[in-house]
């Protein structure tokens, strides 16, 4: 123990910082470092504290710990720093229920024990025989999803849908792993409980932390929701830094430790290149997995068409945004389709389609926030919803949807090597590709090269975070969406 | 037009108040008074601004309206006060798309008219004939779904459960409206735009009012989550009587519109009270289509026997809350079981239940607002949903779930004529039976006697409400649930 007193006085002193409750059902603790091993399997018994000082220590009365739920454990784990021994080998703690606290056989239930791989929440802290029970016999292999943000408000309607089954599916059972900072932490640990008392059956795991090293490890979805706001007088130059900073880190991470196919979808504004540094942070995932959300737009701008042209909403198709998530998008109304007809054909109101339907779609987000007082977290989760299912549902034949992708490759002669969204098409496995029959015409074609000039001055700005030198920043005008800074 | 200038003039006066932007797709409007019609096809044409004086009229421009979504027409209806005239007789207000701006035909789309009953939001304004298309010829008939604070958190994580077929399934189309206050109403209206963005297929009308005898008409369910929060100073008794007009207003609206067969869920606390208050006014709507949510205590309760038997949450049936959805609330572990077998038979802690299990239970939602900074809107939402599914799905065999409901011709020797939480079963058709091969013991019953003691005390408090003579209030402690007030 001594060769790394650092990390367990660290992890220790937030126990002793944060001491008013633990579980009555204890917890199995174990630390696996390639140069440390800490195995204790009650925390009730005495918890070492070691000083700052590397020297002295105290038994914490076990009274401290007598009611309070697991979730000092995962913030332990999160306090250790970057580990010089092996900056990959995440210790890990498994907070389960222990065998002394399990009064009479539970016929399904496993404890966890040393196999287990992740840190847990409360009742997901013990790991279950998925295929014990008839009714998830015909369940497919547990998931790893895993959500930065994830005590924010888009999340806090996300985590629900994800675990409901209504995403995934009723036989898919998922383990959510969330992402939060040190100022969220604690509300972390209430979406946690939340879940927990949800009682959704296909929820099988979650697990809590601060370190995307650790939470991203194995994941096969990264939903990147998470990203900072533009504080007061903050230029946009700055809050791409800040952002692509964040990023950069994320990429890294998922390039480390995440699933050699994991699929990414960017939320966290501005999204195309908060995207873009990250899959160039991510040079072992393929480019194609990476995704910057523009679903809201292609959905916001259906029901514009559709509140148009007096029909409902599931009778537009074909609509693609165009380029970034900023005013500076392209709601592409030449290609889209009301009833399989052109819309153009539906309605003819050119000017209203030139200057009045875009400008919606850029501004619903605004109106939204000035009715509602807050931005718009429910459908935005929504849309992360269609964006996921979009890819693990094959494409309606004719069809396609919008996501920003890497451009490298397109058909369209759009730039290269920028993240821009386009119109795929999925075969249902989780991949796309390129839609074909697009046309293009003047107009849209001009307004494409508009929002392709923003895109490549943002890439010219965050230079620094995908590694192609020195960054140099010039964007002439502030295109951010209203409420979504 | 001039029998009734009092209300044009102050529908008016609000679109006059309010004027910043209107729809270019204009609106069809109607008002149907048993005596007074104004009917408008065009509300891009003049309106008439009668003064509050009833003289002098003037022209509002064109411009005023230019692009404002249709919300204020909506808003038109709900400036009426009480009508004269008839009292029951809303008037109709119907926002469409107008002919002249659908420029080509729509193949499977009806334009509102003058037979459609309710008003309506944005893209929701035009109806649609459910059959014609074809994966929508095996759906149900549209159901009205009826949801009070509808612009508060458990509702934005409500509406969209529902919205999304995960509560009533895919084959079910919705109609959700929406009930808010004055002060509401403009979060209402972005609460109604996210559900445009979200292209809900099954999600066929929405619409948004300050009426209840108008939010009601013809409502299958009646979801009532808003109620007024305790002031500060506030008294109990206080909050008792508050929210009691309310619930007994809405009680008599429901009485009055609402199908004969509506299922009403309370969740406005204080919820048992409330749900007895608004049974009362509703005499002509059988007492036990009432019900006071204890589903989320339900669910706590089942999260903590399963954490501390170490099983998953799946193997906890048969959790019955008793009472009132309070501290005095009775979480039953003699009744509970655990993979089938009694729950005593597997936590033998005694003292952890008889102690620790119910007070973790009951403050919950209090460690949730500590964590995570406010209550518990998603969980509460998710318990709602169970709380509809219970009703509509079959309960499986053996098993049981709680709700409050109105306890006369009870066979556990609950007082009769309040509004109590026991366990019930449904054959899944809306209505529910008491479950049988319930047991008690002295320390069952006599915290049983607690809560029913409570809940006769809040009624003798709410007399004056429930037409039962003056109201004895008598209240010795605070039992409210923290978060709850």
């Amino acid at each position: 123990m001594s060769s790394h007193p650092l990390y367990i006085s660290k992890a220790v002193y937030r126990l002793s910082r944060s001491p008013p409750s633990f579980p009555s059902s204890s917890c199995l603790l174990l630390l696996s470092f390639p140069c440390l091993t800490l195995h204790s399997s009650h925390l009730s018994m005495a918890l070492l504290e070691i000083s700052p000082s590397y020297a002295g220590s105290r038994v914490l009365p076990p009274n401290d710990l007598s009611s309070r739920p697991i979730n000092p454990l995962l913030a332990f784990k999160n306090r250790l720093p970057s580990l010089p021994c092996s900056a990959r080998r995440i210790p890990r703690i498994l907070c389960s229920v222990s065998p002394n606290q399990v009064q009479a056989p539970v016929l399904s239930a496993t404890p966890a024990g040393a196999t287990s791989k992740r840190e847990c929440f409360g009742v997901f802290c013990t790991t279950y025989d998925l295929k014990a029970a008839d009714k998830t016999k015909s369940w497919k292999g547990l998931i790893n999803i895993a959500v930065s943000g994830a005590a924010g408000m888009i999340s806090n309607h996300l985590l629900f849908k994800l675990a409901s089954g209504e995403v995934f599916g009723p036989d898919q059972p998922i383990a959510l792993k969330l992402l939060g900072s040190e100022r969220s932490f604690q509300a972390l640990e209430g979406v946690a409980m939340e879940l927990e008392d949800s009682l959704y059956p296909l929820l099988r795991e979650v697990s809590i932390g601060k370190d995307p090293y650790d939470v991203f490890q194995d994941a096969e979805w990264a939903l990147l929701i998470g990203a900072k706001p533009r504080g007061p007088g903050m230029e946009r130059a700055g809050l791409l830094d800040i952002n692509g900073q964040i990023f950069a880190e994320q990429g890294k991470a998922l390039n480390d430790v995440a699933s050699r196919n994991v699929k990414v979808i960017v939320v966290g504004n501005p999204c195309n290149t908060n995207a873009l540094i990250c899959l160039k942070n991510a040079p072992n995932i393929p480019a194609k997995n990476f995704h910057a959300l523009t679903r809201l737009d292609e959905n916001r701008a259906k029901c514009q068409l559709a509140l148009k042209a007096g029909v409902f909403y599931d009778k537009v198709s074909n609509m693609t945004i165009w380029g970034n998530h900023s005013t500076t998008q392209v709601p592409d109304f030449l290609n889209a389709k009301i009833n399989g007809m052109p819309v153009t054909k539906v309605i003819t109101d050119v000017k209203w389609l030139k200057e009045e339907f875009t400008e919606r779609v850029q501004k619903r987000g605004g109106v939204l926030i000035q009715k509602w007082g807050r931005s718009s977290a429910a459908s935005t989760a929504v849309s992360i919803v269609d964006a996921i299912r979009s890819l693990i549902t094959p494409t309606p034949e004719g069809d396609w949807f919008s996501s920003g992708v890497y451009s490298t490759g397109n058909p369209y002669g759009i730039a290269e090597d920028i993240v821009f969204s386009m119109p795929c098409r999925s075969k249902g496995d989780g991949d796309y590709e390129l839609a074909k029959d697009v046309i293009f015409d003047d107009y849209l074609r001009e307004r494409i090269k508009k929002t392709e000039a923003e895109l490549l001055a943002e890439k010219r700005c965050v230079a620094h975070l995908t590694g192609e030198g020195n960054a140099y920043c010039d964007l002439p005008e502030d295109t951010m969406l209203p409420g979504e800074q």
